[in-house]
């Protein structure tokens, strides 16, 4: 009776079980799950907090949030867009619990197809298309003759940590338009980007009437605690209204509270926001320093770096047993993903001071 | 390339579609949508505030939520059960962030198969079927000799307002393990039931075996805003595993700050929570009492009451515009529910006075 398609998942999701060999292992340094530190910026607790105590007075309280998102939060993320020339309007932009549920609701959308998925790849993606039944083919950079109905792109990519190129981005938008395919656009890292690298999809010609944008207030604004993020669904791909038909069927809205702290981030604490994402990236720059002359790539526009170890699954252990570093074995992340480790530079300053210590005995202690 | 689900859906979730209806009209009173109106408990709010300063200080600052949800918060779910003598142990109980959610999550378990819904049905369950592209059948009240793999109860029922008695309940618990079938059984409104009647399917012997119980915070304790359900899964029905695994890829959990006002519902503020389900019920009594010499059921064991009308379509208009009320009209819930218009009592104490008056003259003007 149970879905066949539960048994193509792997038994645990790769990031519960490595946390948990992490967690059990005495002082180490975990630089494994894509979890901040950084407290919220005081404004955002406190308009958490303000919007808690309304709920709790008859004059301000609320019921069900509208199904697609409060018009401030909607209005505050179009904002975020167009303040930096990206046309997005507040219609496009629908509300949700993180990027998870959105990839879900847009699996719902087109229920069978075929989807390229990056290698190597974040594993919820890999997941999701076996929960729902989706064939799946991989690719590895630019577009090929091979046709799909959907490709994913993450862009800083996890677990890579690479942005891809507006000429690289270009390709893939002809491509989908050619083809007739969506593209399903992560943007879950477009705060971290530095080199000038888009950050949204929409900074393409023609990336409005194929591609879907998916972001996430959780490493922009240090929310993963809340859960908060949204999409981008442009009027001129076709797809909001059956969007949010079955957003109203499939979930009743994310928290008022919630929403109002994520418009806060967005607006008044936008610089304490961007400030922390600074810091993540200044631990990134210890770490790069750190593993000079090591084979990596990430950490210029993303909290990832990408390792090449060799045997990523023994390196795993010995980074943990000789270094007390947490890393993610890059085998997780499927195909191409053997062979390396994914470090995040979520960790404290201090945490970061010492972990690069510990790279850099890494690096010595290869030869 | 849109999921042709998707067509089998009607144009807009019923509820969106009555609400703006209703909304534009100047002064009626809105009976219809089943939205709580009483303010949160001022321990509730509190603890939501503590919680969201919490999150702006590094020494009690959180990233990602467990999966199914903070471990104080499933003990108080359990604990909850476990006071009136259900045996639930809280690594049974998943935290979401509500039923719709949690609804989904069960069709993924199972990807296909025969479902039977109630009829009259609430809406989203004949949405999500067709959504997940699942068979189905309606029954009316007691089990027939029909096979199929999920039988949906809900009680107190969404729209009747009636609960299941334990007879009833133990007829389907029976003919679910004669047949191997599962209940997916929906509690929303378990707080209201007054009369005895199960508040668990759990109350029913052998049920832990056949049955996933949903519940939501929503109705029992004014959540509607800040989205919480809860699910049980017992160790016997053998979905457990199938359902954190799932949950670790579809889901990221619950807001910290959420769970935490609910569990302060659960525990400190159980009374106030209690005393304000028994003021929906006060309202759902003044208007049994106006209705009297009227056709219906419900209201005592729920907030609901459903009215037989004769022509429900041309009934919700008359509700508008002659004695500005807004009802929901019966058809919305499918077969067997044409001809009927639900009416909920989940207004302020001042508006069920004025609504009672009114329904007074609609029983009256019948004649």
């Amino acid at each position: 009776m149970i879905s066949s398609n539960y048994y193509k998942l792997s038994e645990q999701y790769l990031f519960s079980r490595i946390g948990r060999i992490i967690s059990e292992r005495h002082g180490a340094i975990n630089l494994s799950i894509g979890d901040v530190s950084l407290p919220l910026p005081r404004e955002v607790s406190e308009a958490g907090a303000r919007a808690a105590m309304e709920l709790g007075d008859k004059s301000t309280f609320r019921g069900y949030p509208p199904e697609c998102g409060y018009d401030f939060l909607r209005k505050a993320v179009a904002r975020y867009y167009n303040d930096r020339g990206v046309t997005v309007d507040q219609s496009e932009v629908f509300i949700s619990d993180g990027i998870k549920s959105d990839m879900a609701m847009f699996f719902h959308v087109f229920n069978r197809g075929k989807v390229l998925l990056p290698t190597p790849c974040y594993p919820a993606y890999i997941d999701v298309c076996a929960i729902f039944g989706f064939e799946v083919s991989f690719y590895e950079d630019a577009p090929s003759e091979e046709k799909a109905d959907i490709i994913v792109i993450c862009s800083p990519d996890n677990p890579t940590g690479r942005a891809k190129s507006k000429a690289e981005l270009e390709a893939w938008v002809r491509y989908a338009k050619r083809t007739g395919a969506i593209i399903l656009y992560d943007a879950a890292y477009e705060a971290f980007v530095q080199s000038g690298a888009p950050r949204s999809i929409y900074e393409i010609e023609g990336a409005r009437e194929c591609a879907v944008e998916l972001c996430s207030f959780s490493k922009t604004a240090g929310f993963t605690g809340l859960r908060c993020g949204y999409t981008v669904v442009p009027s001129e791909c076709g797809l909001g209204k059956v969007w949010a038909r079955l957003k109203s069927s499939l979930s009743n809205g994310v928290s008022y509270v919630t929403q109002r702290m994520a418009e806060c981030a967005l607006t008044s604490a936008l610089d304490k926001i961007r400030g922390n994402v600074k810091q993540y990236l200044d631990n990134a720059a210890l770490f790069r320093s750190a593993l000079s002359g090591a084979d990596f790539v990430g950490g210029e526009d993303s909290p990832y770096i990408w390792l090449r170890v060799g045997d990523g699954k023994a390196e795993f252990y010995r980074f943990l047993d000789e270094y007390n570093l947490g890393v993610t074995p890059g085998y997780g992340f499927g195909r191409n993903g053997d062979g390396y480790v994914r470090i995040n530079s979520f960790c404290s300053k201090e945490n970061a001071i010492v972990a690069a210590q510990r790279l850099r005995d890494w690096v010595r202690g290869r030869g």
